[in-house]
């Protein structure tokens, strides 16, 4: 399994779970991340564990799975690059479909003595030039 | 000069010279883009380069400034992560300020014979959640 497949992994069973404790544990202490939504960047860990902690208590009992497509992963000594598109599919508690959106995704990860943990995300959605609106639907080509 | 640091310097003159083959010259073969436009992601130099051949056409004698702000560099020995928050400002002719706008941009670059060449950019902007439109003016914190 690639870095970036135990990434996906592991964030894909950390969100399942609400788990913003395994969710931080994918992620370095000075993890910088560019979040599609809102807000231009954020710097370090609490702040990225904290917003994992109000998506998660936003949920209430439904349940977000997320799939990946098109993954890549360009694996070097120290630092691993991945790419994919992700969707996030919310489920409520009796198991029908509420709601769906896509994103890209870039991680880059860096070899710790315990193995990989992510030190940059990005997360975006292309924009429509016309309306300069966030296209949330993907379909691949 | 970080690799970054010479990846902005180089983009910027190559953007304001309207250059498609000093841009492309940036870039690996195989790049993968991210881009903030249209649409989902684009493989391969060729499709790269006609964005930029076509961007570079529409501006007719205006002229294109990138200014990097915010910019990190994390270099390894294969691999370098780079990001930045690029504002581009668009001046007519008679260097009158037409336009700006804002985006976040990450870029990977890997170590080549002749130096460092850019695998995989991701650019995008934040998106407001009750509109779902981009946020394309950026304030420094």
């Amino acid at each position: 399994m690639t870095p970036v497949d135990q990434f996906l992994s592991d964030y894909r069973a950390a969100v399942l779970a609400k788990d913003a404790n395994a969710f931080a544990a994918l992620y370095d202490e000075e993890v910088e991340v560019f979040d599609m939504w809102g807000s231009w960047s954020m710097q370090g860990l609490p702040a990225w564990r904290r917003m994992a902690e109000e998506w998660f208590a936003s949920l209430g009992d439904e349940m977000v799975l997320v799939d990946a497509q098109e993954v890549s992963c360009t694996e070097t000594a120290d630092l691993t690059l991945g790419t994919a598109i992700l969707t996030y599919t919310a489920r409520s508690a009796a198991g029908e479909t509420l709601r769906s959106l896509s994103n890209r995704i870039t991680v880059v990860l860096r070899r710790q003595r315990n193995g990989w943990c992510v030190i940059h995300e990005h997360t975006s959605a292309p924009v429509q030039h016309q309306t300069g609106k966030a296209i949330l639907a993907y379909r691949a080509p």
